[in-house]
């Protein structure tokens, strides 16, 4: 999960939802300027995002909410169409409790994949994106990845964000204004 | 596992080492400027431990060498020490296949707690100290760290690292200079 | 999960099934005797069931079959049935690729607990059964079992229909004719 | 894990023990007689006996002592003599919490393998040993066994102890004297 140079990257792709669970109302990537985002593509009967992504990314919600992270579920339904659809989803976001706000990704009328999996090129489920405070387009990553990785990348991203709102300059640093430990 | 603001930040106490495995010579703080340092303290007989420090620092040690991040085991024997000498050290780094730098913390002739460990004020094992690329120790932590935290804590520091050497501005990350993903 | 003595065991409630995956035709408690028949009942948007109940009767299909242990997935699905219908079901055991016979529970017309599932009394999801080779209803219990106790529970079963079968005194034990190893 | 037939199946070899721990006064094949023995080799230092073997055999002891089965830790210690001694294993067994019995296997004046060890024919560890309510030694495994087999195993055993008792017939069976159970 390599992070893209600033320079190199390109604007997020804006999301496009059906419906949202989880949420009062709808999120988009412009609104979400200033903070990091972490896209979780997923789909219900997946087994590899049910075991490990979406623990992840409940993980990653509960975790760095409180440091400016945003961690969205999308529900990129590209196959078995017929029984994930939205009230099966919000049975399934009841049974496993998830927190973390949902999206349905929007079908597509040309073809099985949905709008925003198409456009983040996602090559399907458990996939990964992360987007910086400045709404580019940093990492995308399919498949399994570990924590220490997307920690690492998560990181940095709120580091560039903490640095560009002058936070290490008034002493604090991305995980909060800490006084020095005691140490003998 | 907050990480101090720099400018509150104290010199990272040199090490103080009886011995040393699985590396040609000693390493110092002093000689690593320039990497970051994870020093991970642990006892061979200590369950926490085997079963989540030593794994995590040989993960760390297998996905972060190559971003210049330096991981040292610390054998900080502060119990039974006449069944965890150095002669068991190396029974237990061989049939683990430890291949990480371990180095034995040099006893105190004043009590049970070790050199280092006292410098450093760990609590207990397994604890963690990370060290940026100018010496400063930046964070401590006593007991299990989640690898999302331990992650984000290394993707900081690596970054601010990478910064100074002027990485970012020559169109690389701390993550290496990657090429943009061909995203459609 | 005590298993019955045998003079206290009631006749297994035959089976209600409205269809069947993953086996030809329809199986019955009935055509089964001379088996020991493990049912594990589960519905697909059950958490516990797809993180502990669905690879533990998995495990015991892969482990126990040749040992005369037929298991049966039976979906009673006691809510959200609008959505967990038998072709959500059918994507569901093919992308987890469940091997073993799978049962759809019959629908009640009185209320939302299908009718074999009431017949066993089962309390909810997950719910294991214990049948003997006479068709006898041995164990049932709900929630979590650890795998050496359902172990135990299995090789007392296996057994006693090996000795109904004469096999002990034939030379045999319940899990095969075995050579005696070469101890020294 | 198989079950030997009782007409094929030898005498268990006598304990060769050079020190107990977590026990009053010595074991032995004996002196167990009327009850089932589970026997668990050991290193200290083998990270497969310290991930899976002693969790395993710490579950058994938790579990099926009530069930007449005495699960005993054999530390066979064929490697690494001079850091596996007496007062490490006791450090380990304090570290570890351990609350089985714990047999340290005799060292052998002829070679690096201990005299039990080498009576059972163990070819490392973890190993196990299964011996019967008459003192016969009816299965042996090298390496890591499965919970459901060994659980069956174990099953099988406690059933054939309480058949000679007698205590099926008494309306018990191997796991206590259960009231049927109040299904609709």
């Amino acid at each position: 999960m390599d992070i893209q140079p600033t320079h190199l990257a390109r604007p997020a792709p804006e999301l496009e939802v059906a419906a949202w669970l989880n949420v009062a109302g709808p999120l988009s990537i412009a609104g979400l300027r200033g903070r990091i985002v972490l896209l979780h593509a997923f789909q219900m009967l997946c087994p590899g995002c049910v075991s490990h992504g979406i623990p992840q990314a409940a993980s990653v919600h509960a975790r760095f909410s409180a440091r400016g992270v945003v961690t969205i579920g999308l529900h990129t339904v590209f196959e078995h169409h017929a029984v994930m659809g939205p009230e099966a989803l919000a049975a399934f976001v009841g049974e496993y409790r998830l927190g973390m706000p949902v999206a349905v990704d929007r079908p597509s009328t040309e073809g099985p994949v949905p709008q925003t999996m198409t456009r983040y090129g996602f090559r399907g489920t458990p996939s990964l994106a992360l987007i910086d405070h400045l709404g580019r387009l940093r990492s995308t990553a399919f498949g399994r990845v570990d924590d220490l990785t997307l920690g690492a990348a998560l990181g940095q991203l709120v580091l560039e964000r903490d640095q560009a709102a002058g936070g290490e300059a008034a002493g604090c640093t991305p995980f909060g204004c800490a006084l020095p430990e005691q140490l003998p």
